[in-house]
């Protein structure tokens, strides 16, 4: 498939997602996040603005000798040269020049009054700067995109002043021109009868570039490519400024799946969850469990009622196979488990239950009974399975025994409180008293724990409390009352949640810590 | 306006929302929730099942002695009769009768396949149990509402039946018949041509209930609205199971400020952003910064290029004011609050701070640099007040003074972990040191404050801590993290709510702990 011509698949995380409120890349982050992008498939990665910040001028230059990009083609992003200086003469734009991206994309004001009170020019000359610099670098042998910025509300202001602007780009040698809704005001039907209007206006390539703030950024890209819009651009998890830009999973994986167009090489969508949880540990933006396609929760169900159905035909309760898009689907357990749902859980865990009646009806009231007192399996795959464990093999993986646990939370003179805590355990037969301090009575209790158990089992070193979340049940009254722990657990490679239930928030999270810790050692037993 | 006639806006959180992965709303949890909806002028919220499990029977028995609804109408969710009983005899349509709701919304299967192997009854049983819960309900007095559940793809395999579903319903006097896209799976102009054809084949007034599972709910609803749906269904901050339900606040904002249709009261819009905020704390799912309309990204801007234009015209930079929503444009990272707010905030408390714009500043300053470190004063009322008349009077009401204090939690052979707490102050000239058990770290602190102060100042004895909340705000650190805890004190008479925030936990419901007592004494005082 030719990803650079029938259409193309732009992203453009690496610049209009990094403007995104505490998204902060460095060089090698960007350039982890284009082999990434890559990997998906993608037409063409926008890398940032070559001479607009030295970040960037470091990007084109370590790209073309450290990436080998398979599908992408590498574009620089910059804007038309300045009022009054000739294209040749402008150092950004010699700086576009050499950054040895095969594609520029330039960005031109097309909003009558965005000309006249940000950029301080005349109409005239900005369609001379947009006419100048694409056919100069057409000239020097670069593939030019126009970004009409503010496109949407210079049309509606001054339809054709906006409309010029494409011309003059088209027929100055730019092969696509990227409409931009910069405020992202825009809804689907008004992108539509925008683009019909200006296609048939100007017979120039159009591309759609969308932002998120009515929430519509998906809708409008599909309504403008329905339109007959051919390039679409958007961010990888909908990375962007303010509310983002239009998510380019959600937009590729709903023109591949819903509306049948090819867009992207033959199965890599199936890479399409992988690879936006890797750009998001590349990010550290924690992945949003409910976004479309690849989010942790888009393919879970509640089972309860419907398991028995699931069970006869999932597709009855999905919109697609999670597979194509390298998701899956998770059943939750929750406190509507019935049989069918444990088995099937139990299945996605790897045990086959389906034998045993007896079995599945004692971990069902387990876990019904376990649930009443306010334990939640439907996040804490780990405890689930540590429960199920017992009951199949009879006992519970047992790596210590503890004797007993202190923790001590008290002021300081002129400083934050302090926490120490006090661990008594047996491990292989060996008695430890360790103490840990922390800057909580949690973070205490946790370097006590693994301090001690680290001495008979090594492998424990790794382990880190990744995740803390408290919930208050409403059993009680304020502290009075029932609390649940959820805690996740990394051992650098998989992590893995716990969850402990108490009336004492400290015993609850020990509950949860000890899961960890349990579970952590057994996987690890299991290699 | 009559929110009950032309167009509808009724909200599904405590409902459909509730089903959200980790989203476990208590009675009180969904009580609260409730008031604010009324607040933001939805038309209908939808309470729950009654009947289908004990917590939603409480929660309509509570809401008919508690609630008191300003704009909006209580629906009561259920479905139709169970196959071969009369609907008189079903004991779950007796709990829909006696739930008190005004309105029931009845989900029925529209989906031929979903009856033969969800439901495993005819396709003629099915329109049997539609007719006779419907007629039943209405006889008895009740508003209905019908779900026609998986109806798109039910359209699409069986567009006879389908329709003869809703036909069914609205014949026996359902008012509205919601379409629900319960999968997911849609796209905007198949919604479009799908209400189209429902209007015209059947005539009955259509409501749309979207999910986003493509990225698309908002499109979906505005799409099925352009087509003539006059009820739409969502959920605040897109609350749903999987990739969430519309979300109702960009949906009506959306209608509102860019199709011009009035369909809340005049002005309620303004409180949106206050509204989704406050719900979240009640959830105590984390506000995502980027969703539209309300998010705390949503208007902020990387001052940068851009920065002196904005000053001339903000309106080049943004699609609409934010006002409308009750939302701010934000230069710089970090603060929430502006000037306009902490006015309105004092105003709200009984504060004219109007006439002194230096005093202003300073708490609009003070606010910022709190909310930088990870307070949150939307909800904690009483802390926000405390600081106020510390600024306004120059000190902060002191009835004691705090020495030190300290919290051991540890186990006990053969019982539950148990927690003591010292706490040593001074109150009114005379020093205390008191001891307090409980059966939770903070319980303990609690305990030993509240015995402590009430030596000097008899009217603590009948405070009482009745809620508590704990979020971790900086997630991937563990418990090695900054803590915002809520506390919420009653008197008997009336409660409040106070913020303490820290590395320790421990310390974070300290501070919060104080400003409850202390608040409390306050407004002792002022009677």
């Amino acid at each position: 498939m030719d990803l650079h011509g029938a259409f193309h698949v732009y992203d453009t995380t690496l610049r209009d997602g990094a403007q995104q409120e505490g998204l902060n890349l460095t060089v090698a982050d960007k350039l982890a996040i284009a082999r990434q992008l890559d990997g998906l498939g993608v037409g063409y990665i926008e890398g940032g603005w070559p001479g607009a910040n030295p970040k960037d001028t470091e990007f084109f230059r370590r790209a073309a000798q450290e990436l080998d990009l398979e599908h992408a083609r590498l574009a620089a992003f910059g804007a038309t040269r300045r009022a009054g200086v000739r294209a040749a003469d402008d150092p950004l734009i010699a700086a576009l020049r050499e950054s040895g991206a095969p594609v520029v994309t330039l960005v031109a004001k097309s909003h009558d009054r965005h000309v006249e009170l940000a950029l301080r020019t005349t109409l005239e000359e900005n369609l001379a700067m947009i006419r100048d610099t694409v056919s100069h670098l057409r000239a020097e042998g670069q593939e030019v995109f126009l970004d009409a910025e503010h496109f949407f509300n210079g049309y509606r202001d001054n339809r054709d002043y906006a409309l010029e602007v494409l011309r003059t780009a088209y027929d100055a040698g730019a092969s696509v021109i990227a409409l931009c809704d910069t405020n992202g005001g825009m809804l689907p039907s008004w992108v539509a009868d925008t683009v019909h209007d200006v296609l048939e206006s100007t017979g120039v390539r159009v591309g759609i570039h969308a932002h998120n703030d009515t929430g519509c950024a998906i809708a409008n890209s599909l309504a403008a490519v329905d339109a007959g819009a051919t390039h679409v651009q958007g961010c990888i998890n909908g990375y962007g400024e303010r509310t983002g830009n239009a998510d380019l999973v959600a937009v590729v994986a709903n023109l591949e799946l819903k509306l049948d167009r090819r867009v992207l090489p033959q199965g890599m969508l199936g890479e399409a969850t992988r690879i936006a949880h890797a750009v998001a540990e590349v990010t550290n933006v924690p992945p949003a469990s409910r976004q479309p396609y690849v989010g942790g929760s888009a393919f879970a169900h509640k089972a309860g009622l419907h398991a028995s159905a699931i069970k006869v035909d999932p597709n009855l309760y999905q919109h697609m196979d999670p597979a194509g898009v390298g998701n899956d689907m998770r059943l939750l357990v929750s406190d509507m488990a019935g049989r069918a749902s444990i088995e099937l859980k139990g299945r996605e865990l790897g045990f086959d239950l389906s034998g045993d009646r007896e079995l599945v009806t004692r971990i069902t009231d387990r876990v019904k009974v376990l649930e009443s007192r306010g334990f939640t399996f439907e996040a804490a795959d780990a405890s689930f399975e540590l429960l199920l464990i017992e009951e199949v093999e009879g006992q519970r993986p047992a790596y210590f025994d503890v004797e007993s646990w202190r923790v001590i939370t008290e002021t300081v003179p002129h400083g934050d409180a302090v926490s120490e805590a006090t661990v008594k355990l047996r491990a292989d037969g060996v008695r430890y008293v360790v103490t840990g301090e922390g800057n909580g009575p949690v973070n205490a209790l946790d370097q006590a724990l693994r301090a001690a158990i680290e001495q008979a089992y090594p492998e424990v070193a790794k382990f880190e409390l990744i995740d803390y979340k408290v919930r208050i049940l409403d059993q009680g009254h304020g502290t009075d009352a029932i609390t649940r722990v959820l805690i996740e657990t990394s051992d650098g490679e998989t992590s893995w949640l716990t969850v402990g239930v108490g009336t004492n928030v400290i015993e609850a999270s020990w509950g949860a810590l000890v899961d960890g810790v349990t579970f952590g050692l057994r996987r690890h037993d299991q290699r």
